[in-house]
């Protein structure tokens, strides 16, 4: 019998890999493909936002001895219950409750394995067929890709570059109907770099609540802010709408690998228990798989002994490193950044194709960026952009100077001569 | 604005309720909820095989060093491609091929949140409109679980307990048709604690390359092993059909709670990369959440360092609590069990509930058994077989003695009177 493919009974689910296609991962994936490997000079990589490889950016001892220590103790080898481990739970509530004026209990959180796990958990809660979602745009395409493998429509609403990237409250109350669930905010912003202010949160809180659908804040970058906007979690407004906080230790704590984030149900009022929303968080978890039960062990110790100082170090850099980033990209003439970044990694530009000779769009100046310069951006197609740049400046700053001359020689290069 | 819950647009999704319900842990829920708070002694938890929890099975030193080196190394505190780092990808291909007639190279191994997130992954790519699975029953309900929210049809074929739980084959042939993509074998068997012969896996294969179809080879519970049949893995006959092999350390290296498991394509023939099959394995990861780089780091000293003597001395108590549970179990007259123990951490026990006074099935039963002697075992009901139970044996052997005389103890006064 011959191993012949078209006589097994089984393949690959292709819409799957339509729909990984779509994610930054697969984004990035593609434009590394196009490096040149001759080339002797070191990769920037301003494509994802992950500066835990800078010795800059190493996490604070805190949080490695709050691992040695849980694992040390042998208590957190086995299983642990699907919504987390108590001391885990009450930590995060009460590192939480810090910024809202009413504390959670340690029954509002459910740990995750990432902030992506809770995003899985919050849109699968929320499918039902016919339902619909509102996403902002641009966007962090994990949602629109998860959203695609379940029954949830998915509709964008703009931000504003004008405004510094606040939602369109207008087109959000034009979007929505019956059958819309829920509003999803990121802030501070993947990828614009903004940070929402008390006011326009609470208007957001207020449409929500006028269109009766939930808010779920994704708060990742939380206290990431360094311009003149402090961080005001969307759980302020609770009492206004049910909201649904998703977070985790990856971006503050610098460490992404850690894979420890958190769904919170930021609801003094108690609607998403009435709702039947909390009994199927815990159903959700019951089949999902729980972060490590040591590292959730660890969680207390990291949240309590990680000292202010590493928090002000980190976003002293993150802040001189956005000022680099901002300032090198204005002198380019044919990239623009309608705002300063004020908090996040990221900031977005806009590419004036017009002023290039050869490059047609957003995707092809990121694939010759790749070749000819070792140089890693997302194409703003890939969040939903198209001729804008997502830009990391979360880099080593002395990195960036070196790498923002390398756009600043590739644009010059490539000017249409007048 | 009153808060009335008819009026806001969304609420949770009840078939997620539902189909949660039905894992192994919304189960155990229940029953713990059954428990007698004023009982001073202590719960006997024979409901899931963790024993973690017992001094005797603590974990490897070697394991608790790796994580260790690895955390205050901090070269493994960012994002991890979404395959898994190449080194632990390595150890792990070595490691599966010591009992492989071939080499398996790092590009087959995929690394997950443990063996439930290789499951997941495996039946996503499996997944496509009008497919069916070939399970087998008694089962492993995490697999039910998962494909009801999937597009598969589950089909079950019988395990034969006369035969020491071996897959009826005949069964097998007569369910399968032009839509079935795969029949998965776990192997040694949860929760039948069965083993089976080189002869036995060699017939399932040729069986499955008859049918056209994918073998799934879940062996999480690879070489927990304490009869007279070794291990085999199903990866050998990787030549006659292409087979998934699904793994993890939890078990051999009782470390549950680490959360790291493996997806392996054993398929000597590259049959899974002509149909597709590999390239949707990676598409899918790109949309998972990885197990935490650290954690992975740590992966190849784990596997290197773990002695000889710590594997030999966790069979070695298995196989006495085997022997333990299997012999008090014999003089209990309402409880037998076709087969003795062989591997994995559980048994299948039969209950001939018309022995009974006033008990009419295994969840009554198991009810009762948790009510009045702090006792916890899972109905065969949740592993599709009503009126048997599903006991692990994989405690501490002196606790299992004390709670086994409780069983025999409530069996007693139960038992119809004569």
């Amino acid at each position: 019998m011959e191993n012949g493919s078209a006589r097994w009974g089984f393949r690959g689910n292709e819409e799957l890999n339509v729909a990984s296609g779509t994610t930054i991962r697969g984004s990035l994936t593609n434009l590394m493909e196009n490096l040149d490997k001759d080339d002797p000079r070191p990769t920037v990589p301003l494509g994802h936002g992950d500066p835990s490889a800078f010795p800059l950016f190493r996490a604070a001892t805190a949080a490695e001895d709050a691992i040695v220590d849980a694992v040390r103790s042998a208590k957190y080898n086995g299983y642990a219950p699907t919504v987390g481990i108590l001391p885990a739970r009450r930590a995060i509530a009460d590192y939480l409750s810090r910024d809202l004026p009413y504390a959670l209990s340690p029954d509002d959180v459910y740990l995750t394995t990432g902030c992506k796990q809770a995003i899985e958990i919050v849109l699968t809660v929320l499918d039902r067929p016919g339902a619909n979602i509102l996403f902002p745009r641009p966007y962090y395409p994990f949602y629109e890709a998860y959203a695609a493998s379940k029954c949830l429509e998915v509709r964008h609403f703009d931000l504003n570059p004008e405004k510094g990237w606040e939602v369109d409250l207008q087109s959000v109350e034009v979007l929505a109907d019956e059958n819309t669930v829920a509003i999803v905010i990121l802030n501070p912003g993947n990828p614009c770099g903004s940070v929402y202010t008390h006011q326009h949160l609470k208007k957001i809180a207020e449409t929500a609540r006028k269109l009766r659908i939930l808010v779920v804040a994704d708060e990742v970058y939380h206290h990431i802010t360094f311009g003149t906007k402090p961080f005001v979690p969307m759980g302020v407004f609770g009492s206004i709408v049910p909201v649904i906080t998703l977070g985790s230790i990856s971006k503050r704590y610098i460490l992404p690998g850690w894979r420890l984030g958190w769904l919170v149900t930021t609801d003094p009022n108690g609607i998403l228990c009435k709702l039947g929303v909390v009994e199927c968080i815990t159903g959700c978890l019951n089949m999902a798989s729980d972060p490590p039960t040591f590292i959730q062990g660890a969680v207390p110790h990291i949240l309590e002994k990680t000292g202010e100082d590493f928090f002000l170090k980190v976003i002293d850099i993150l802040r001189k490193a956005a000022c680099i980033c901002y300032d090198r990209i204005e002198v380019i003439p044919c990239i623009t950044c309608p705002n300063k970044p004020e908090g996040s990694m990221f900031v977005m530009a806009k590419l004036s194709v017009s002023l290039l000779e050869d490059i047609n769009d957003d995707m092809e100046f990121c694939l010759k960026l790749a070749k000819e310069e070792s140089f890693i951006i997302l194409p703003g197609l890939a969040v939903g952009m198209k001729n804008w740049l997502r830009i990391t400046f979360a880099i080593d700053p002395s990195d960036l100077e070196d790498g923002l001359a390398r756009i600043k020689a590739f644009c010059k290069r490539h000017a249409k001569k007048q």
